[in-house]
C-alpha cells in the first residue's frame, strides 16, 4: 500500500477501505507518513467528503493510534456529553452533579483549552484546594462513590488526532464535516464513554455558524457513534450570544452555583434541562426526556444537584464552603459597568466579541502558556430582547489589570446593537437529532 | 499574508492575485512555506482549478524563482520546440538541424529524462565525441554561426518547478491542467524562447491518454505562452502506438539520420514537417505553414538538413563521419526477432509496453542513477495497419544484457494485437491550436 495511491483513491471520489484508513492513520501517527501526504489527503477529503463506513472507520482508526481509558470498573452507563464550544458555556459545571444526582454515574475528563475563557478545569480550580488531576483509582472510586468527578486527561489519548487537528489548522482543511466529527467523536470514545450526548451550536458564536453545516455534524456523529455502539443524541443549540450571563472562571463557577439552585439564566438552565434529560435517557435512569426533564427539576427544587456538587468538590479536595458562599471565589479588584449609550431593546450581542473582552481581561489563554486570571470575565446584564434604558449598565467588566481594559470595554461596546424595535425571539434548542 | 489563508481562498474557488502567487511560490522555493502547505494548496488547485491570470502568474512566478537563459545576444526569433512526451519520440533530433537549415535559429537546451530511453542528450552522447555541455559563449557562438545547438542545461532553472513537481509525484497532486501546463511553460520560458511549438500527444503512450484533457493541457500552454508575449503555438498529435520505429537511443539517432535524408518512417517524417513548419512561422522566416512544409521538404531533398546535422555534430566535436555511415553508431551484440505467431493486421500496439520493453534492454532510466546502454533498445517491424504473415517479424530487439530479455520480449510480445480486419486508419496529427 502506498499512501500516494491512497490520496488518489480520494481524490477521485472513491471509497477507502477499512485496511486502507488504518494504514493512513497508523502511518501518519508513527511518521512514515509525511505531513504533505496527510495535508493533501485532508483536502481531498474536503472536497470528495467520507461515507458514514470511512468516518467510523477513520474515527476508530484515530482511537486506535493511542490509549483508552478503561471505566468498566465503574458500575452503570456512562454517558459523556460534548460541546462544539461557544462562549460562556458553563453546561458542564451544572450538568455533571446535576445528572449524577439523578442516578446516572459521570466519569468526565476534562480540557484547559485555549480560547476566550479557561476550559471546565480551569474554572474548577478557583474553587480554593480543587484537584483535577486524581489517578485512575481515585476517579473510579470517587464516581463509584458519590456518582460524579471531573478531572483532567491521563495517558496519551488519540495521538493521531492531535497531529492531523495542528495540521489541518494549517493547511486550511479544518471546515470538513466527516473530519470535524471523527476528530471530535475519536476523543469520546478513547475516554470511554457508553453513549454520548453532543450540544452542537450554531450562531454567529458558534465554530458552525450556519445552522445547516451544524446540523450536518450532528447527524454525522450521531451516525458515528451508532455505527460504532455508542447510543449518541445531539442536540442543536443556539449560540449567537452568549450563554447566560457570565463569561469568566470563577464568575462562571458562581453561575453554575445559581443556576444549582434554580436561581441563574433561563438560557444556561434550559439547555442544561434538555442535555441533561438525554444523558438520563441513555443512562437508561429514565424512559424519556420528559420524565428525565422532571427528575433534573426536581432536583434542583429539592437541592440534591446542589449537595452534589458540594460532594464532588469536597471528594477532590476543594473547599466545599464555597459552594454556600460563592465570595469565597476569587474576586476582581474593581468591577467596571458599561453602560448604554441610548435607550431601546438588544438587538444583538456578538458572542464572540464579548468573549474577546474577557480574554484581554485575562480570563482566557491567548497562546498555550498564556497565565489565566480566574477572577476576572465579563457579566452581562441585559440579554438580547431585554430593554434597556440610556445609562443603564449593559455589563459589568471584572477587572485586575487595567492594561488592556479599554480595548476590552470598546469591544464589549461593539458587540451589543440596541435598537428601537423589540428583536423576535429565537429558539435556544432547535432539533434533536438521535 | 499568510500561506494559509490563501490555500483556503483557493479552496473555496476565488482568484488569487498576482502578489499572492508570488509569495506562495517565493516562500516555497527558499523554504520559509513548507511541503504540507504547499501540497494542501495543489490538491486545492487540483479541484478548483486556476483562471487564465493565476496560470499565466504561476508560470512567471515559477520562471523568477531561478536563472534565465539570455539568449539576446542570438540574431533571430528562437522558437522552441516541447513533446509532451511519448514512446519514441525522435523529433527534437530531426527537428533542429531540419529548422536550422530553412534559416531559423535553433538554441536548443536538452535534458536527459527518466524513462523508456535516454532524453535527446543521451541519444546525441551516441554520436562518438559529441560534447553536450558548452559553455554560454560556446552556445552562442555555434547558434550564430551555423544556426544550431543542443547542449545540456546550464544554471539553476526554475527550482520551484523542480520542488514542486517532486512534491506533487507523492501526493496524487500531478494531473491538474494549470499545474502541469505552468510546469511546462515556465521551463520553456526560463530557457529564453521567444516563441514555442508545442506538441501535445494524446493516446494510449502519451501522458494525457484523452484527447479532450490533451486539447484542454494544449489550449491552457498556448494561453499562457500568448499571455506572457510568447508566440505559442500547439500541436495535437497521436500517440497510440510508437512514434517512428526505433525506440532506444543510438537506434533513434539512426532513424533520424533517415528522415533527414527522406528515408525515415512515415509518420516521424509527417509530424517532423507539420512542428517544424509552424517553428519557421513562429521564427518569421515564412508566413504560412504551407510555405514551412515546402521549405522544408526542398531542404530535406536538397539534402540541406543532413548537411547542417553533419555541420552540429562537428560542431559539438562529435564524429560528423556518423552522420554519413550510421553503421559507426554503438550497436547491440545481438538482434533477437519477435515473429508473429499468426497472419492478419496489426491492430494496435501498445506504445508504454514497447517503451518498457526497451527499458528492460538498458535503453532507459528507471531511476535517476541507472547506466543507460545506448546501443540497445526495440526496432518496429510492423506498425498498425501493416500486413503479417504467421513467422515473420513484427520487431527486432537490440540487446546486449540478456538478463531481461525474457520479459523484454514477452512484454513487447503483449503489446502486438493482431486480428483478422484491417484497422481503420487514425490521423497522426488531429488539430493546430494557436
Amino acid at each position: 500500500m502506498r499512501a500516494v495511491d491512497l490520496i488518489r483513491k480520494k481524490r477521485d471520489g472513491k471509497e477507502l477501505t477499512t485496511e486502507e484508513i488504518q494504514f493512513l492513520i497508523k502511518g501518519y501517527t508513527s511518521g512514515e507518513i509525511p505531513d504533505y501526504q496527510m495535508s493533501a489527503l485532508a483536502m481531498a477529503i474536503y472536497f470528495q467528503g467520507m461515507t458514514k463506513r470511512e468516518t467510523a472507520d477513520l474515527t476508530m482508526a484515530m482511537v486506535n493510534s493511542g490509549d483508552q481509558v478503561d471505566l468498566s470498573s465503574i458500575k452503570g452507563t456512562k454517558v459523556d456529553k460534548h460541546s462544539t464550544g461557544g462562549v460562556g458555556d458553563t453546561t458542564t459545571l451544572v450538568l455533571a452533579p446535576l445528572v449524577a444526582s439523578c442516578g446516572a454515574p459521570v466519569a468526565k475528563m476534562s480540557g484547559r483549552g485555549l480560547g476566550h475563557t479557561g476550559g471546565t478545569l480551569d474554572k474548577l480550580e478557583s474553587i480554593e484546594g480543587f484537584r483535577v488531576s486524581l489517578n485512575s483509582e481515585e476517579f473510579v472510586k470517587n464516581v463509584n462513590e458519590i456518582g460524579v468527578a471531573v478531572v483532567s486527561q491521563t495517558g496519551n489519548l488519540v495521538p493521531a488526532d492531535k497531529k492531523l487537528y495542528s495540521l489541518r489548522d494549517v493547511t486550511a482543511t479544518v471546515r470538513s464535516i466527516p473530519l470535524i466529527a471523527s476528530s471530535i467523536m475519536s476523543k469520546k470514545l478513547a475516554a470511554g464513554a457508553n453513549a454520548i450526548v453532543l450540544d452542537v451550536k450554531t450562531g454567529s458564536g458558534a465554530f458552525m455558524t450556519e445552522y445547516e453545516d451544524a446540523k450536518k455534524l450532528a447527524r454525522e456523529m450521531v451516525d458515528i457513534g451508532n455505527n460504532l455502539g455508542r447510543k449518541t443524541v445531539a442536540v442543536l443549540t443556539d449560540m449567537d450570544q452568549p450563554l447566560g450571563f457570565a463569561v469568566g472562571n470563577a464568575l462562571e463557577v458562581r453561575e453554575a452555583i445559581d443556576t444549582l439552585k434554580g436561581e441563574g439564566p433561563d438560557d444556561l438552565y434550559e439547555l442544561c434541562l434538555t442535555l441533561g434529560s438525554y444523558m438520563l435517557v441513555l443512562a437508561n435512569v429514565v424512559t424519556s426526556s420528559e420524565e428525565g426533564r422532571k427528575k433534573l427539576e426536581e432536583s434542583i427544587r429539592t437541592g440534591k444537584a446542589l449537595k452534589k456538587l458540594k460532594e464532588m468538590v469536597a471528594a477532590q479536595d476543594g473547599n466545599p464552603e464555597v459552594i454556600d458562599n460563592p465570595d469565597l471565589l476569587p474576586k476582581a479588584k474593581k468591577v467596571v459597568e458599561l453602560k448604554a449609550e441610548k435607550s431601546g431593546y438588544v438587538q444583538k450581542i456578538v458572542a464572540i466579541d464579548v468573549g474577546l473582552s474577557a480574554m484581554l481581561l485575562g480570563a482566557g489563554r491567548e497562546t498555550k502558556d498564556s497565565q489565566i486570571d480566574l477572577a476576572v470575565g465579563v457579566v452581562l446584564k441585559k440579554k438580547v430582547g431585554d430593554e434597556v434604558k440610556a445609562g443603564e449598565a449593559l455589563a459589568e467588566l471584572h477587572v485586575n489589570d487595567e492594561k488592556r481594559l479599554n480595548d476590552a470595554l470598546s469591544l464589549l461596546k461593539n458587540a451589543f446593537t440596541i435598537s428601537d424595535e423589540k428583536p423576535k425571539g429565537k429558539p435556544l434548542i432547535y432539533e434533536v437529532i438521535q
